[in-house]
């Protein structure tokens, strides 16, 4: 595939269409309102940066990508429920998102969450589906990676990270606020991506690489969520698919609040600095990595 | 043990307490609040059928209890977010359960949706973590137990039923509607505790038990429901720790609305004495699970 980023990127997404397409239930299987809602927000223009460096972790380890999809795609499934259960009223009461109106406005309330709830379940069943993965993938491995990924997800990763950003929201700046955005990130987004990347790692047979990459996930899924603040705050509407000012509007912690635009991104870099420097002892090898980690800070949705 | 029902379910139940408060982080582990509502409702004096069918079939088997835990204790985690969920305002809006006022009245809407997914989630953590089996458990077999709760509680079985019965609620009566009725019976109750008792025996090493057991489950999962609907409209209200006639009110399709109660109790029955034949082939073996089927039957709560 050569050193081309995008190139690479957009094989590996179609192939995570491809395979989420194949295994979540079609519209016409009842209920039938149920799996279209599901399908609504999971195909709904994502970047599926969670599932490619998934795939590309493996890669990293000298496996074919595909013996990383049940995870990759389980891992888009739990982040696609992640963002219909947010945007709930009784969570971030959002309208908008990727320019389509959110699940609840489409399909009510009820149905929004059993979605999201739907999406959860059916990622933990496809992740230890050993029927999915290659033969020669042992069911250890699978138990190990699927346990990496419930962790992030859980109460003590991104479940927890959206409750204290609830928590925080519309609280009067005060002391402590510095590590309770630092918190929030880290579990909200940080941990989910750093779960990709290691349990990729993990399926595919990794030894120390699992490590190195966990590290590395978790500079790129810090620095992912400020650049994702900064846009937030400052991006272009049409390309971010919904509002700008909405986390200002609703007294959200986040970096540009609390630190300003400028210090903001100069953070960013330097974490994307820092994920580089942690790829180092794999070379060439993580030249997707790489170029990826240099992307995200210079994105525009 | 002998042959004394409510001994035994006693001491497995007081096994499931122990095992859920291990598993579970305490309420000093942040956030805090987060894990106060998982425990909330988690510990809110729930029967625990499931687990302790869960750990049933394992002895069942041939095995010691204990090789089901880690499922029987995911499977009660699952059943709780499920009451959660279905407790919402967006779903059937109920103040109550057992006695004690919903999470959601509690906690706040948004609390209550995310400590429900939270404890999908920690139960997919918990099933899947080998560390907390005994070590003659192989992999493939938490991994095949797991992939029938799995399915059992997604779109296509608890989550689904959930999904029709909604659907069906406060509709005009009508052709069909019988099917309806068992659909969704079949999909939001039996269906997992069919899968309870499917898991507890595969994790033991079950050959045909597995598929015994699972047809077991299912009429004592569909006779559970009826009783639960005949309780529901006519039940002591003390005794369920909720209003009687909630289901009436809100419309519900119910067996006692759709048959009348007589036909209902008499079709719970019939059931039961389906399941009892069922296990005929396990011999004294399964007599906890046949001494449990008649005690569904004539329970008040």
């Amino acid at each position: 595939m050569g050193r081309d980023l995008m190139g690479s990127w957009e094989a590996k997404r179609a192939l995570v269409e491809e395979y989420l397409d194949r295994w979540v239930p079609s519209q016409d299987t009842p209920p039938s309102r149920l799996h279209q809602a599901m399908r609504y927000s999971l195909f709904a223009g994502g970047k599926r940066i969670r599932p490619v460096l998934a795939l590309a972790a493996a890669e990293v380890v000298g496996e074919e990508a595909l013996v990383a999809m049940p995870l990759a795609c389980g891992i888009e499934m739990i982040h696609t429920y992640s963002l219909i259960h947010d945007d709930l009223p009784a969570m971030d009461d959002d309208d908008f998102r990727r320019g389509k109106p959110t699940s609840h406005r489409v399909f009510g309330e009820a149905l929004a969450i059993l979605a999201g709830d739907a999406l959860l379940t059916l990622a933990f069943q496809i992740m230890g589906d050993l029927s999915l993965y290659p033969s020669r993938v042992y069911p250890e491995r699978v138990l190990g990676a699927v346990k990496e990924v419930a962790l992030a997800a859980g109460p003590l990763g991104m479940v927890g990270g959206q409750v204290v950003d609830l928590e925080m929201e519309g609280r009067s700046r005060g002391e402590g606020e510095e590590e309770a955005l630092e918190w929030i990130h880290i579990h909200k987004t940080a941990r989910m991506i750093e779960a990709s990347l290691k349990a990729g790692a993990l399926v595919a047979g990794a030894g120390e690489e699992a490590e190195i990459l966990e590290a590395y996930g978790r500079h790129v899924g810090l620095a992912f969520q400020v650049v994702d603040d900064i846009l937030g705050c400052q991006g272009d509407e049409e390309k971010l698919g919904k509002p700008v000012g909405r986390d200002v509007e609703k007294g959200k912690l986040t970096y540009p609040a609390l630190y300003g635009v400028e210090a903001s991104s100069r953070k960013a870099r330097e974490l994307i600095d820092h994920a580089l420097e942690i790829l180092g002892p794999l070379g060439e090898r993580a030249w997707f990595l790489r170029e990826l980690a240099l992307y995200v800070v210079d994105r525009e949705r």
